[in-house]
């Protein structure tokens, strides 16, 4: 039944049920974790076999016969530029392999943007100001970047096909001190959803008041399909903005920490043949080079983009259950509430999940408090405000399926009892 | 006998000579290259044993319990910590180890500095001009950091004890745009000289007209002594400095580039509690951590200060016979002619060479042409200019010991012919 429907009676009386389940579960003393994107430990075991493929006895040259035990090559072998670009669906010339962060990537070029400007412009540190698009709900490890620089942040509807591209256009087209939007484009974080054809045409067509304005592509999840008979397919951004006649307008960026392993990946950016001779310039002041031994690690592991299919189709074995428990448990717990939804990802980390306006914070905490402990509530949004103060990114991945039931029936108990609270406060 | 003793019929005969045995050595078509500070082939099997040190079926978990194959611990683990701090000189509380190169730390705490000041102090960015301190001759990387961003570069001749500290001391501490110095206190590059306890002390304790003035303290070289018997031991910066009570004065790094794999090592700095807690939540958005399967397997590897030591007797034994080549081949094709002079260190990776002023350049382009890859004249210096255009860093651990005598003969064969040139130009 709708909580809609009930009076107050019905509700008080719903919420001294509510409480005592609650006390139950305290009473539990629980401690789970769904706060970050972590791989299980069943996850991390399939690649296992990759740290024997390099070792004392292995080949260590590579294919144009540098040494990888030595300094030298600073944008990544040839063959780990091979196996990025065909996994990200660039030409391996226009992709550079560097560290195990793609994040740390977006973190450089962001400064680039600060210190010294893209391609001539001037380098927004001497502006009076730098604005940000920032589609919502979205990664607050993006938005903490842009945070740090002082960058004014945007927040912009994000619906089933992207980004509110009306909205985007309208933005872009007038003020040149907005310098950036931040783009998941395939099952994007937190909502899961996936960028239609018609919105990288726009994004990359569309006119810009800065001649610098670059979209941020973290293709983080381009590989991590939970459905192979409906795996998504993102529309190329290079070869979108290339047709617009904005060649230089895309960075794109994506790693294998959920591939392989998280903070022993490799990492990789594609871009313009001008973006990426800006990028090996700074890089070859910023270090004399990368770990070559662990980009030869990925590539005997992994060999080409069959190989990481392969793979990710293990991957997705196990976190099909865990996705569709979280689907089933907020369906039989929350369905008929009518104060709940949820997103039902294809692919990616994580389901977003929307309450009742006013119930996200205390959702989080009530859930703490049992010991289960979710992203902070508001993290999705840019300064961790969320002004609904309503949605919640659920992360299913790191938990065994049966912490991971513990954890749902707690956090369903805890959005009906903040909307029941907050229904009696009305 | 003495060039300068030489009248011009026997500098004439002399050319000729030094021209028939140039074009003799350019008939070898030999490609030979000392240009950086490579190891060579056989150093780099030394640390082979490291690739088996972590494989599909070791333990992966640190100490506390951190599953090294997924995210977490931003800093290091800890067992790195404490092997890089002892390894170092510091305490392991001091110290954070992050991803494979210690030259990116410091281009990270330059752009810092540029962008977000130091512990409250101005940014950069925001001031009329920032200069630098710049022992010459000194090592080019370093120089390129701070010349990309524009910062002023005051060279400061390095004697045999470290910088002429009463030069940096009247130069800082009238002019509070002086934010730094390069300093590579042990086995400097090139000299590879050892600052004195006296120079530590200096540095530390100087009276700095910029409170925010750091020490770029890049122990590059800590552990690598050529002859353990006379191994330099430099004064504690960190205790120089908390006596002084100037304990944020300094940032210290080190790595394992030379010690196992170059690009595949991995890289600390130490510094005071207040510049770790500002680094960590720097770092705490510039990405989600570092790779701390490559830290265990270091850990593994050389288990402690003790083990690199033993581990670094067999670099040793590897680079001496090279460095005493070089040595002896200097003191006999160039020790009598009067118009050379160079170090002769007892650690790290380079000789410093000195030829006649306005001889370096052609000396390096008459090497190259012979088909010997030198260091570009002038790259001790910062904007590569050498004024004297006399210096030439010597590396010469990376090619066999055959191919380094084949490679310095014809050094010193264009190196007089150099001399001889511009003593007849005179």
């Amino acid at each position: 039944m709708s909580y809609a429907d009930l009076d107050r009676t019905q509700l008080e009386e719903l919420r001294r049920a509510l409480e005592r389940e609650y006390a139950d579960h305290c009473a539990k003393g629980l401690s789970l974790n769904m706060a970050r994107g972590k791989p299980s430990a069943a996850q991390l075991e399939l690649s296992l076999p990759m740290l024997d493929a390099v070792n004392a006895a292995s080949e260590l040259i590579a294919q144009d016969g540098t040494d990888c035990r030595n300094y030298g090559v600073m944008d990544g072998i040839a063959e780990a530029k091979a196996l990025m670009g065909e996994v990200m669906g660039h030409e391996p010339a226009t992709v550079c392999v560097f560290g195990n962060s793609s994040l740390n990537i977006m973190f450089d070029l962001v400064t680039q943007g600060v210190t010294h400007g893209y391609l001539g412009a001037a380098p927004w540190k001497d502006l009076d100001g730098v604005k940000w698009l920032c589609p919502v709900p979205g990664y607050d490890r993006h938005f903490a970047i842009t945070e740090s620089y002082g960058i004014e942040m945007i927040p912009v509807a994000l619906g089933e096909d992207g980004p509110d591209m009306d909205e985007v256009e309208r933005l872009v087209a007038d003020d040149p001190s907005i310098k950036g939007i931040w783009c998941v484009p395939q099952y994007s974080n937190p909502s899961g959803i996936v960028y239609s054809d018609e919105t990288v045409r726009r994004l990359a067509s569309m006119t810009c008041a800065a001649d610098d304005f670059r979209i941020f592509w973290d293709n983080a999840y381009c590989v991590h399909h939970l459905y192979e008979e409906r795996a998504a397919h993102v529309a190329d951004i290079a070869r979108a903005c290339e047709e617009a006649g904005n060649p230089d307008r895309y960075f794109a960026f994506a790693s294998t920490s959920k591939v392989t392993f998280p903070g022993a990946g490799i990492a990789a950016v594609a871009a313009s043949a001008a973006n990426i001779a800006e990028i090996k310039a700074r890089v070859g002041i910023q270090t004399v080079g990368y770990d070559k031994l662990n980009q030869l690690r990925h590539v005997r592991f992994l060999h080409d983009a069959q190989g990481v299919a392969e793979h990710m189709e293990k991957h997705a074995a196990l976190l099909r259950p865990k996705f569709e428990l979280v689907d089933r448990m907020l369906e039989d717990g929350l369905a008929d509430t009518g104060c709940a939804a949820w997103s039902k990802p294809d692919g990616g980390y994580f389901v977003s999940f929307d309450g009742m306006p006013g119930t996200a914070k205390r959702t989080v905490a009530l859930a703490k408090e049992a010991g289960v402990t979710m992203t902070g509530a508001g993290a999705t949004w840019p300064h961790k405000n969320d002004p609904n103060d309503s949605n919640i990114r659920i992360a299913p991945t790191l938990p065994p399926l049966e912490e991971l039931e513990q954890a749902m029936e707690i956090f369903v108990c805890c959005v009906k009892l903040a909307s029941v609270e907050v229904l009696l406060a009305a």
